[in-house]
């Protein structure tokens, strides 16, 4: 239990790949990769964002106001991570990448087609915390590929693949197995 | 790439499972396990946690304005999940759960100790977002069990062994294998 003070650090565990999907000012989809987010709100549904003002996205999210979140799998590692290195001022990363832009049902907004869950968001509010201002998305519809789906309809994180981001080794790690129920394990330590 | 329409729904890979430190009223150690939050901005370091009003912990914070974020090892799952599920206002969790509250160095807030990393937080502001309000707090310092620093002076998410909440399946997962190295597998697609 003997502790180390390391400092002020925006360390975690997990963080988040998140890949926000946006239309530039030509029309042109965009996408980068973001780790400072999460979930915010259950109703309404509701997802935070944080990126510097220096991002293409940041502009675009500015002036549409609508955007996606795209979650890779384990496959497209190479992908999501070249989504955070490259500017989208400079770069089409879809068609660096080849992967998919598809225009979002209920937003205007593309989302990445390979990536197996999809969130598509509409602005609520932004917060400026620092040199990051924070965007608040109310989440109007989530989409999941139909390969991830179980036999009970809801999707299974064996399928997905998902994975993580470790900010103090800038490394990516997938998930392991599952631990314990949650709301459940708990239970036994109730008087 | 056939993708199924599952709703807005609260779903990302991964949540976090952020246990919540805060002085009650009469001065009693309280803690509470959230999943909605993560990092928001790099300068100043500061972090995002979505509580409800009706927690104990929301009266708390508002009151306090200085929390503690601690982070659980899977040793730790049974008490992690036990702090989601019942409510400080009729129980002494760290009684329960027989852990043990450390005051902050930098904050007026309790960690627990068995847990192997620790922020330290002062409140920054608050948001309002449906039935969650957003409580933004600057990370202060950051502790971290000796047991789990490595050689080169860093924590090691191997010793750490912290783990995911997955909020469709309602089922804690531990982390897996290193996949690949962030800002670095994804140069190849520069051209």
């Amino acid at each position: 239990m003997a502790k180390r003070s390391i400092g002020p650090r925006t360390l975690l565990y997990p963080h988040p790949v998140l890949i926000i999907g946006t239309y530039g000012p030509d029309g042109r989809p965009d996408a980068m990769a973001a780790a400072w987010g999460g979930i915010c709100s259950s109703r309404p549904p509701a997802v935070a964002v944080s990126l510097q003002k220096v991002r293409q996205t940041y502009e675009n999210l500015v002036e549409r106001r609508e955007f996606t979140i795209s979650i890779p799998s384990t496959d497209y590692v190479r992908e999501a991570d070249y989504f955070g290195i490259v500017s989208g001022r400079e770069t089409d990363k879809f068609a660096a990448t080849g992967l998919t832009p598809v225009k979002g049902d209920r937003v205007n907004a593309p989302y990445v087609g390979e990536f197996p869950v999809v969130l598509e968001c509409r602005l609520l509010q932004t917060v400026e915390i620092g040199m990051h201002t924070q965007f608040i998305g109310e989440i109007l519809d989530v989409k999941v590929d139909e390969s991830v789906i179980d036999a009970d309809g809801k999707p299974a994180v064996e399928k997905i693949r998902p994975f993580i981001y470790d900010s103090m080794r800038q490394e990516y790690y997938e998930f392991g197995d599952a631990l314990a129920k949650a709301f459940s394990v708990g239970q036994e330590l109730k008087k």
